[in-house]
């Protein structure tokens, strides 16, 4: 059933869909027959819908909204990974190769990315062609670049959106990859169930590119590149990780988090990266977080969906705008308050939406 | 002049304010010459003031933003410093032992608390009377409880108030002190410009009370209690913190952060934990990151504090606090996204506001 292998080309770079849209408006598209052909696994379906998610034209939006609704009672059931890591640690060649694995424990594997900062037009995972050569063209995986570039809300949204209807489709694990820096993991941290980074043997430079605070919020740190002559370097650095990991309070749900080698190369360390995340998916499903972390999850995209949205639509106002700029200028010289000019602006934008 | 020593007493148990405030209503005060008197360094006034910014009766509200801009442009130049750790890592020993040694350098110190928590009446501070006993009684201290119970934003607000008013009447030295756990360290942050972690020898059981994030926030951490039989594990315990800090990437202001041991209750310790604040204060100010840092701080205060109105405003709306008890329930059924969900709701807010 699955014969259309391959990177998935999202809308921009699709002549028919793209001549489709243009050319004859909106095409009458019926949501119930493209959900239940997701529901199905048919790939070309399934692209279809995720280029509905990634568009922003307001009628697609609409259709977007729907079939996620359809597809919503059926996602849900895979396991979630999010994989992390500066430039140069290896991403695409280690998720090649646990995605090679994976397929073959019998598993279909969807590989997705966050990339508010790319600017290329066919997204960041096909943007060295030689990445995941093999995995591309597996059956039983789905790759899809990171769509195009906009805000880090709307492209997080845009991914967990398409996770859903991956999920629909039958594909149980998915790996979402961080391509930019930054503030991306902790997008990506909130739309996973498990968040693995990938680190080399050597701290000082490496780190350069990570973001403080992210080491806390890894439930797993792969050393690659532990091969040849870098082995025993990646061993002494598995093992400051753990020690410096040693330091750090307990996690909420009992995990410890773990430290191991990996070469990507030569396919080694896959399987225990494999193992420990399956006991993690154990350990809290068992104890409860497992689902407790996605409702809490749910709960935080809900509120900071609307934080998003209402301090737009204050920072929008024209009026507002003006006075910012000087109450800015009075705090920096330190004739103003920051809370007392948060009042005084405030006051002039309830007081409109009151009247 | 300072004759008034000795630690401050909140409005709410100083009979004669209370009793002023209450039987006669407002006194009419002459915000000028309290200013004026508060700049002179008069105890008594500075008091006066700071019960202003903490009261929550509407007109002392006004009083207090007058009294704070009158106070704002001989504020600033004191220094800063965080200090936060567990319960029982000895906080108050050292702040009394640090506090006493900044004196003789002829510093003047005010001691501060953020405690969100705090349910006792006289405030953290005094909560044990045996803390700070001969801090409390020098007259170039000046240790003010925690203000009463509130929210973290309210307490932080008042804190960071109060650092004014404390500058503005001479003090040099500014030290906070989080008593509540968890998130009070954030808000301490915000308001500071070091930041220092105090911890004890032997990992695990006691971190419990140390949030995940904190250990990378710190700019110094002082393994305190190293005396005794406990010295060569304090030293083993500063080895390990230094390797853990030295896997993590390096600070945008260029600091290392510093790991130290101290006996606080031998006094050991207290001048190498100035020393290193000293190179901190040098090596910012000559970078810049000093400023650029308590700028920054006031743009996320504007910015948390009209982001907090904001959100206070749409969850207090009744209509969509009813929505949103019925959205929560299919969010967490797995019917509806939690985008979609912030979408509708939205709606119905912004319908409102721009009608």
């Amino acid at each position: 059933m699955r014969i259309q292998a391959g990177i998935e080309q999202p809308a921009s770079v699709n002549p028919v869909l793209k001549s489709g849209l243009q050319k004859f408006k909106k095409p009458k598209l019926n949501i119930e027959q493209l959900a239940k052909d997701i529901l199905k696994g048919k790939r070309s379906s399934l692209s279809q819908g995720i280029t509905l998610v990634e568009s922003s034209l307001p009628g697609d939006k609409v259709l977007a909204k729907q079939i996620i609704q359809e597809c919503l009672p059926y996602a849900g059931n895979s396991i979630r990974i999010g994989i992390t890591g500066v430039p140069g640690v290896g991403k695409s060649t280690f998720i090649e190769a646990f995605g090679n694995y994976l397929i073959q424990k019998g598993k279909k594997v969807a590989v997705l990315a966050i990339d508010p900062s790319s600017k290329r037009t066919k997204g960041s995972i096909l943007g060295d062609k030689t990445r995941m050569e093999s995995l591309s063209v597996n059956p039983d995986a789905f790759i899809r670049p990171s769509a195009s570039a906009g805000t880090l809300g709307g492209v997080a949204r845009k991914t967990r959106e398409t996770i859903t209807l991956c999920e629909a489709s039958g594909f149980d694990v998915i790996l979402v990859e961080t391509v930019g820096v930054g503030q991306s993991e902790i997008a990506v941290a909130q739309i996973v169930d498990f968040f693995l980074l990938l680190m080399l043997a050597g701290s000082g430079d490496e780190l350069q590119g990570i973001k403080r605070g992210i080491m806390e919020m890894a439930d797993m740190i792969l050393i690659n590149k532990a091969d040849g002559d870098n082995t025993s370097k990646a061993d002494l650095a598995r093992r400051e990780f753990e020690n410096a990991l040693h330091l750090f309070p307990a996690l909420e749900n009992n995990w410890t988090p773990i430290v191991r080698t990996a070469s990507a190369l030569y396919s080694t360390g896959i399987e225990g990266t494999w193992e420990t995340i399956n006991e993690y998916i154990r350990l809290t499903k068992e104890n409860g977080h497992f689902m407790l972390k996605r409702s809490r999850q749910s709960g935080e995209i809900l509120r900071e969906r609307i934080e998003s949205a209402l301090m737009d639509d204050f920072y929008n106002d024209p009026e507002l705008k003006e006075k910012l700029k000087s109450t800015s200028k009075e705090i920096e010289r330190g004739n103003l308050s920051p809370y007392d000019a948060a009042d005084e602006l405030l006051e002039i934008y309830l007081d409109k939406k009151n009247k």
